[in-house]
């Protein structure tokens, strides 16, 4: 028996899901919370039950302890030596990384160096690594980058239209994002159409409260909207997206913002926040339509506008397109949003919705267009953590 | 006999049209360059002979004055009492102006309020306004304004998902640009489909060394590329237009720059520039790219990749066109830039190109999509003078 632990840790939190592999099967999933704080919480799920435990969890290496702990308490492994490897999300992988590695000091050293292109993340990412190391020495670890997928894009997408030298001496391109769902949805598309991912053009919309969108062709990302940081691309639940950057400057001249202030501002206060003034959750917007709130209905049309002009954009740069996926937090629940942007596709592309259907289609597999739609829409439920375990399972020789 | 002269003031030049109206003939045209350094650059252009006198022009109002000499001394006018109007072309109308202006001074008010949105043009402009107004107290002045054609906007197209304070309290939102260009351009290639432009989807080009992109939906503005500034939109000569914003506060961060050494960057050394290293007159690309040079080619294909990606975007915005128009220095005479961005729309739109026809087009009136194309594609050079003239001749209520 292999099993295989996939890891997300964050700066104050660290979520797991524990396969068998290769079947694939979920043993238990949960997630450290507030790491650091005077009060954490610990819940792990496995058997259709859930635990939680509320308590100071002081560090990663507290919380990595708590869960290996509780796996031999809930039975859920004999003994830990039946993991067999550690695969674990990181952001940022730079030019460095177009495929899942296994970890060395080479790779842990490269992850470091390019922490300032995901200060939040990257850090994180090896603080995680370390406890998990140190707990489990004997294992193989794997890190999988969400940026690795869109490693096949050419110079005319991945380059900004600024000075050359800005890319030879500090790396400034497009890495994108969510690139592990991207891949994941856009092969599981194919998978569900009866069809080799080689053979069709996709794109991939991963709505979460970070978003970004991608065009697929035969499997590979040929462009996708999140820049060098995650604040590029298209609107998001607090991120503004690409804008007329001399917006920067204009508005820091006017209020005497600093940097570290207009950050803020662009990253925690702008996108469906900063339209609505309610709140950056989807659910509250939605909720403030149905009472007539002005603000969220223009918060709800700004946001379909320039999804449409993205995926609008992706559709001639891929030459037409087979299918249409919607996956993340909205992209899989919020109905209405995908309702919206399929009825300004419609106009112009050569599909048909099912309304329906996608009315009432909420984290589930589901063709969402016409039976007689020559493109096809779909929901498609990301599961990154699935594809973390098995590119640990098969990168660690197993 | 009714005169109507059409002037765009920059900080040191001065260009004007004379035109007689109703029959729209152009009397002459000019320019005064280097206006306020040590050697200026007058230059009368009438019956086919051009004039060109070298001597330093101290001010606008010395322009202006050379200008008018130059009319009688010419016999262009027989006096100068036949000069019934001037209208003069505003870069920066705001929220204020949705069409031109006759000027009185609340219109000048605004105009100069406005100028920390256009600060290299609305204050020239006034200049230019003013020496006029000098020269020929007696007659009445309009304004033209570069947004006013994109104030048919919405709310879902205009604003930029950043905190609504912004929009609220600093007047942060698209304003547009060229909207005289592209309003001339969508209701001339209406003429020349022999249609009322009111029942067309048009997609209008303007590529110049600045450059933008609008949907005109029934002769009306619905969206547009150039945002608060002019750095905004897609790729331009030295401008790098729509870009993650978090760029900025990076590159500041790893070089050192200062806020104004960064907007000279944006807008002096990105786009096509920036890219090639080499120019950023597209001319000058297409030699190097003839010669074989890579990033000249890159230069281009990031070019066509950008804009593509907008007008796919309008595409679905507007739910289909039924036209594309090219117009400006690069829109009417790099057929090379046509024939590519052409190329990939023709893979996933109704659309079919005359190559041969276009390959050959500069700076005329003609349509260079086959006969059997449903989407049809027209080169029409643009005309803001005789927009400004039209505006000016009809406001002034001859």
């Amino acid at each position: 028996m292999t099993k295989i632990i996939s890891v997300n840790a964050g700066s104050s939190s660290l979520k797991f899901q524990l396969f068998e592999m290769p079947s694939e099967e979920v043993l238990t999933s949960g997630i450290a919370e507030r790491i650091g704080l005077e009060e954490g919480i610990f819940t792990i799920k496995y058997n259709g039950e859930k635990h939680t435990q509320n308590l100071p969890i002081k560090d990663h290496k507290v919380a990595v302890d708590l869960l290996l702990k509780a796996l031999v308490e809930h039975k859920i492994v004999e003994n830990l030596e039946e993991i067999k490897g550690a695969g674990h999300r990181i952001v940022q992988g730079g030019s460095y990384f177009d495929s899942s590695a296994v970890v060395d000091e080479d790779v842990v050293n490269k992850v470091e160096e390019l922490s300032d292109l995901a200060p939040l993340h990257n850090p994180a990412h090896l603080i995680g690594y370390r406890a998990f190391k140190e707990a489990l020495p004997q294992i193989g670890h794997v890190f999988v980058f969400d940026t690795a997928f869109h490693q096949t894009m050419t110079p005319e997408s991945y380059l900004f239209p600024v000075p050359m030298e800005w890319y030879e001496n500090y790396k400034v391109r497009r890495y994108g994002a969510h690139g592990t769902s991207h891949q994941y949805v856009s092969q599981r598309c194919a998978e569900l159409m009866g069809k080799d991912v080689k053979d069709l053009k996709i794109i991939t919309c991963h709505l979460g409260n970070g978003a970004s969108i991608t065009a697929v062709d035969g499997g590979k990302c040929i462009n996708t909207s999140m820049g060098l940081t995650p604040l590029g691309g298209i609107m998001m639940g607090t991120r503004c997206g690409d804008i007329d950057p001399a917006i920067v400057p204009f508005v820091m001249k006017k209020t005497g913002m600093t940097p570290d202030e207009m950050d803020t501002a662009l990253n925690k206060k702008s996108g469906m926040l900063g339209i609505s003034g309610i709140s950056s959750d989807a659910r509250d917007i939605e909720n403030a339509v149905a009472e007539g709130n002005e603000r969220a209905i223009l918060t709800q049309q700004l946001y379909v506008n320039r999804a449409i002009n993205v995926i609008g954009g992706y559709y001639f740069q891929l030459g037409g397109c087979d299918a249409i996926v919607f996956t993340a937090g909205l992209g899989e629940n919020d109905c209405n949003l995908r309702h919206q942007i399929c009825e300004k596709l419609e106009k112009a592309m050569d599909l048909k919705m099912n309304y329906e259907l996608n009315d009432k289609t909420r984290g589930k597999e589901v063709c969402v267009s016409a039976d007689d739609s020559k493109v096809q829409v779909w929901v498609v439920p990301t599961n990154e953590e699935l594809v973390i375990a098995r590119d640990t399972y098969s990168l660690l020789g197993f």
